[in-house]
C-alpha cells in the first residue's frame, strides 16, 4: 500500500521568527513512525524579520522562509507554489512565530490581517476536498484566518487575547490542555496548544503525537 | 531528588553547517522524557561557513554558532566557556556537519586537525571526572580527536574513510547499525551512527534514545 502523504508547512527555522523547531521535528518523527511520508514545504518569500534567538533582539538581516525551512527538512523541501491539494492527503502546520509572521500577518495586525495567498489557497483547497488539516501552537490562528467563513473550531490553548481575536472573526475557540487536541470533525481540522502552553518538549510531544494520529485517521 | 543535568553541546542549526536539527531535538526529547535536565551550550564563535540548505551552496554570510544554536534551544543556551564539568553530570554532542566544522577541523583537515579548545577541555574534564559523554553521527570524530590518547572505542556507522581517519589517530572504530550504540565502558563514551546511516528520522531516533538511556544509566 502506498504511504499516506502529509504536507508539513514550515515558516522558517526558529521559534521567534520561523517555525518552532521542536514542533516541526516532532511532527516529522510521528509521521515517520506511523508510516506516513512527509512532504515539507514553505513559501519562497523573505521572512518578516530575523530575530537573534540568544538576545531576542531583531537583527538587520534578510533571510528567506523557504531557504531557512530547508534546515529543518534537511534540504528535502518544496516551494508551496509547487504543491497542489491533489498531491497530498493531509496538511499539518507546526507553530512558532513564523506561522503568525510569515504565513499570515496575525502577529502584526491581528486576525484582520492577511494570509499569504498560497497558504490560504492550499488550506482551503484541502478542506474543500475533505482532506484534514492539523495545526500546532499559534498556527491555528493562521488556519482560522484562512477559513474563517467555515466557522472552524480550534484551540491555541487558553490565551484570552489570541482566543478573543479569533472568536471576533468567527472562529470558535476551545480551551485545551497541552496533551489534548481540539477536533473539528465537520471541517476536518485538528489542533493542539503545543508551546502556547508547554512547558517542555515532553509535554508538547503528547499533543503533537495525538494530532498526527488523528489527522492520519481522517485520511 | 534533583534531576540529572546533561549538557547538550550544539554546533549551529542545520545539518550542512551546524548541528543536525533532528538529532538535537530528539536528544532533548529523550532527556526530558527520562527525567533529566538539558543544559544546552555552544561556542561563541563564527561558523566555519554558511550553507544554503535548499541548494547546498555556500552563502557569503557570517553567522555565529552560539546565536544559531539558540534557535534549537529556544533561547535557553549558555556559552560553553561558562560551563565547567562540575556543572553537569554528563555531556551529549548531536551530529551534523557543524560538529566537524565548528567544534573541530575534522571536515576540513581530517583527524589531524584541531579541536576547539573549550570543547576539548570540557570533554576531557568530563571523562577524567568519570562522567559519561555521548556523541551522535559525525560528532564522535570530534570527541575521538579530543581524547585520542585514551584510545576510545566509538562508532560513526560504517563509513570506511572516516573510520580509517579515526583509526589512524588511535581511535578504535566499531561498525554499528543505526539502531545500535557503541559503548566504551572504560572511558564512558557512548556513540550511535544516527544520520551517518539514517535513512529516516524514525531510524535515527532508536539509536539516539539508546544513547540517552545509556548515558543516564552511567551517571
Amino acid at each position: 500500500m502506498e504511504k499516506k502523504k502529509v504536507g508539513v508547512l514550515l515558516s522558517g527555522c526558529g521559534v521567534f521568527d520561523g517555525a518552532e523547531i521542536h514542533e516541526a521535528v516532532l511532527t516529522l518523527l510521528y509521521l515517520d513512525q506511523k508510516g506516513a511520508h512527509a512532504v515539507c514545504m514553505a513559501p519562497d518569500i523573505p521572512q518578516a524579520h530575523v530575530i537573534n534567538h540568544l538576545t531576542q533582539e531583531e537583527i538587520k538581516e534578510t533571510r528567506n522562509v523557504l531557504v531557512e525551512s530547508a534546515r529543518i527538512a534537511r534540504g528535502e523541501i518544496k516551494d508551496i507554489k509547487e504543491v497542489r491539494s491533489n498531491d497530498i492527503d493531509a496538511l499539518i502546520l507546526p507553530g512558532g512565530f513564523g506561522a503568525a509572521k510569515n504565513l499570515s500577518e496575525f502577529a502584526f495586525k491581528g486576525s484582520e490581517g492577511a494570509v499569504n495567498s498560497d497558504v490560504k489557497t492550499l488550506i482551503n483547497d484541502m478542506l474543500n476536498a475533505g482532506k484534514p488539516v492539523g495545526a500546532l501552537c499559534i498556527a491555528p490562528a493562521t488556519v482560522g484566518m484562512a477559513v474563517k467563513d467555515k466557522a472552524p473550531e480550534m484551540t491555541i490553548g487558553k490565551d484570552e487575547q489570541v482566543a478573543g481575536a479569533l472568536n471576533a472573526i468567527g472562529v470558535r475557540h476551545k480551551i485545551c490542555a497541552v496533551d489534548e487536541i481540539a477536533v473539528d470533525e465537520k471541517n476536518r481540522i485538528v489542533t493542539t496548544p503545543a508551546y502556547m502552553l508547554g512547558p517542555s518538549i515532553k509535554d508538547v510531544a503528547k499533543g503533537i503525537e495525538k494530532v498526527v494520529e488523528k489527522v492520519l485517521s481522517m485520511i
